[in-house]
């Protein structure tokens, strides 16, 4: 799933002239001066809308100042909700963003206060709203650290269906091991239930260790140990696989995959443009075959 | 120890034709619709099977329902019976079939609950059928995720030796650091055995910290500060071997799927064009034979 | 930031002749037997005082020895006074010393002692002689150890960048399932802010597990251990990140310190013939330039 | 430190004939039926008297049987007095066995258990018999493991002094926070000297987490969050120098410091014989340069 990068001109349709089109370089690029305000303040309007929810949370601070918070809010709910619907009606494809990740995003970071006023009841649902620090995300989009964001983001894509498999592994482990420590210690030393112990293996295997429940008999410690000292040794599989993707990615061998029409050789840096033992022009596939002529020695 | 593949029909014996052939093909092959679908089945069954064990584990769930986890559990026994019968008949060598794993995790899954009828002082095994879970490592011959399987087993296989001569190593420091901790802390602090000393030991170095038991002087405190920073160094260890080994496994230079004609040796790098150890040229699969003469030593 | 290797000859401008050159030599460099002697006392001396700081802040040894720890504050002030001074004097400008790292971190650490005797109730800030110990860092200019601390260094700021992106993306995650446990536990389970459900999810995702806080309810523990088979998975990403840095300088080829004498380019291969940019044919410094005419494009 | 190979012969001297040179080939030596045998036994009496000690310290099972104990005891005791004995009479150089690390070891495994007869007061030192532990560091020359041991060993002295630095760089990061968690927890929330405060940061940076020591206040827990998310990422550090360390021994390209004399190409197998690209004999230095004549092409 791209979290970070649409592509808005070609996913959800720039209007061809207008207020529209002037409005869609407003909200969704950053080309425009008025743009990269407009994306400047939309994302403090974030974070300051996120550090109030949080700090609402906080019992001393509620009472404190119980009508600022409200006030905030609805400023906040406001100004979201203007941003959502300029989001709608600037584009093409009006639907295709309502069911984008940010457009449901960019919903229910204004739905639950609306809710809250109409249906009291459903006024626990409140805390959904930091659901709005998902829109973060696009901070990336400002930023220059794109590059490194989009080059984690492959190499953990590219180690996904071997992370899946191990994790898939682990989990056959860790229910296997956390039922024996149930059958071991069973509901009097807190282990009261499969699921309580599952979830001590849990955090067991990962090396989180919280405490809460813990072996007493000498068996159950003698199984946990082993349990330890197998997770500790296993860490190491996911490591190395995200490892081995991100060197991989930074050696220059290993990105050639042309070889030199004159003399063989592979393993050409992805820049070349030569044979680097017979100076042989490289040909990429499916591009014209024309080069410079090369630097020759005389 | 080959968990998943078992080429069946090379190590069972396919009988040759009739309706012994025809079971065959559905209980241990996935090429007809049949025995895909029988997979299918089976694996559901025991997803479900078990998620009734883990349920019934907890006292509420099992007050509320008694029938109805008692009925289930009858069901699931007498279908994986079926199936284990259908697998003794339908291969050349059942008692092959019998001894292998998942010839006894087949039998462990239905044995529990026929004891508990037959010796009710055996009730306390019936959590035995969790390793019914065992079974759902037959879902990765359904899947496409073969070769990541394949992959993450070979690297963890090839790094095996250097593994255990790890964790002997480590588990000789857990002995003499667990005693020293019984020796400075004693029964007074909780650390009431060398058994004892040697599992808080083990949590510590493994970084998990249960927190069940910890030092309480000044000396224990301090030896205890350097295991953890020693742990914590030497967890590199195990991550550097079987990342070094997925490293390796990558790279196309050291590869070299290509062998010497003449003497037969392999891993070459990628841009040999003679073999390092006989001089032979090597021929790449699929590529004009003609060389260069090569610089002979005269 | 350069923590360690301050050029102070270049940077702050070493005297011309006379006395302030001589204190110069000596309290800035370690050429000369005086400075190395100078070097070694200060070092100790900021050892010995900080572990005067450690002890003092233990009761029972503060009980036994009020007087001497009062001399040997007194003593540590009055030296490291002198010594601020000395640097003050030597150097051509003083005002840029005054305001770099170590000049900042110099003056702190004496200024707590006087502060304490001028106005009684700054008192409690006499821990912030604590900052003495940044200034051990110095001793990495006397060690030979300089080029293992530069490259880690290196390595680490060579990978500033994306560990930042990653951080960023995890500070994400941990707001947004804290804040998720704070509405399933609720504080009754003690997660009673939103702060203080970030700050398990920090402890969980990080694998620390303190276990002061944890989840009670059986949905928030599902959610943890999800969160923790994520968060361990995830480790994996900034080790990479470093490895794969680290593994990238180690590797002779990629290194190329060979420039093309034609286009400028370097990283070329170890075994480049011919540049792969321009095909001008690679020198190897102190080898006969004469190389085989290159294979024309024609 | 070789803690694992001696060679015996050298170092120790091997008699040259009569009785004692019969001794030293069954205690010192593996290569005869009886050497072998002699260590096998040897490996299991530690083993063995290991798990004596350890079940020992049980309360209970010292209850039940304290004459077997004492009896198994005092048999160690006497048998590995007769190896200690057999070892100092077979050698050439007594002395220099003595003070060797297992020298040492030997005797310290023998020590204890006469002290507590002569001096009952020193009976507290009993469990100073664990040591006998260490000798098991004997089994890794026994077995074919000795290459995997050797090569790790190999690989962490390799990154012995950048591991150090790393370490000297976090203690004083440990320092630094510990002391700052002091001044903002205070003696009230369990941090009660800067000694503890250290303690509990080593434990919070290494992700130990024991939970004994935890921090109340807002701020504390902020700097304990920030300290978690940098210790988490700092953890890639350790394992980045020695992964590095050990993807950089398996790759063939590292271990090529020969360039062939014919083309001047670099980067060769370790085991290369002839160069990889124009086929001409590679020459090692300071080795006679008769080579095999290679395979022709004709």
């Amino acid at each position: 799933m791209k979290l970070v990068v649409i592509d808005a001109e070609a996913e959800l349709g720039k209007p061809p002239r207008g207020w529209r089109r002037r409005l869609f370089e407003i909200v969704f690029e950053s080309e425009t001066p008025e743009g990269r305000l407009f994306d400047k303040c939309i994302i403090l309007a974030i974070i300051v809308s996120v550090v109030v929810v949080i700090v609402d949370s906080v019992p001393s601070s509620r009472l404190r100042l119980p009508t600022a918070f409200n006030i905030a809010e609805w400023c906040f709910t406001a100004l979201f909700t203007v941003e959502y619907l300029a989001r709608i009606v600037s584009v093409q494809r009006p639907w295709r963003y309502v069911r984008s990740f940010f457009g449901i995003v960019d919903l229910l970071s204004v739905l639950p206060t609306y809710l809250a006023v109409l249906l009291p009841e459903t006024h626990a649902l409140i805390d959904v709203r930091i659901l709005r620090l998902l829109r973060v995300f696009r901070i990336f989009k400002l930023t220059d650290y794109m590059v490194e964001y989009q080059m984690l983001a492959d190499a953990l894509a590219a180690s996904r269906r071997k992370i899946l498999v191990f994790l898939s592994a682990v989990l056959m482990v860790v229910l296997v091991l956390g039922t024996l420590l149930y059958v071991v210690e069973g509901p009097r030393h807190g282990f009261k239930d499969i699921p309580t112990s599952v979830y001590w293996a849990v955090t067991t295997i990962t090396t989180v260790g919280f405490g809460d429940v813990t072996p007493k008999t000498e068996v159950g410690r003698f199984i946990a140990s082993v349990m330890m000292l197998i997770g500790w040794g296993t860490l190491a599989v996911p490591t190395g696989i995200v490892t081995a993707e991100m060197t991989a990615r930074r050696m220059p061998s290993g990105l050639g995959e042309r070889t030199c029409a004159n003399c063989g050789v592979g393993g050409h840096a992805g820049d070349a443009r030569y044979c680097r033992l017979c100076a042989a022009p490289l040909v990429t596939p499916g591009e014209p075959k024309r080069v410079d002529a090369p630097a020759m020695p005389r």
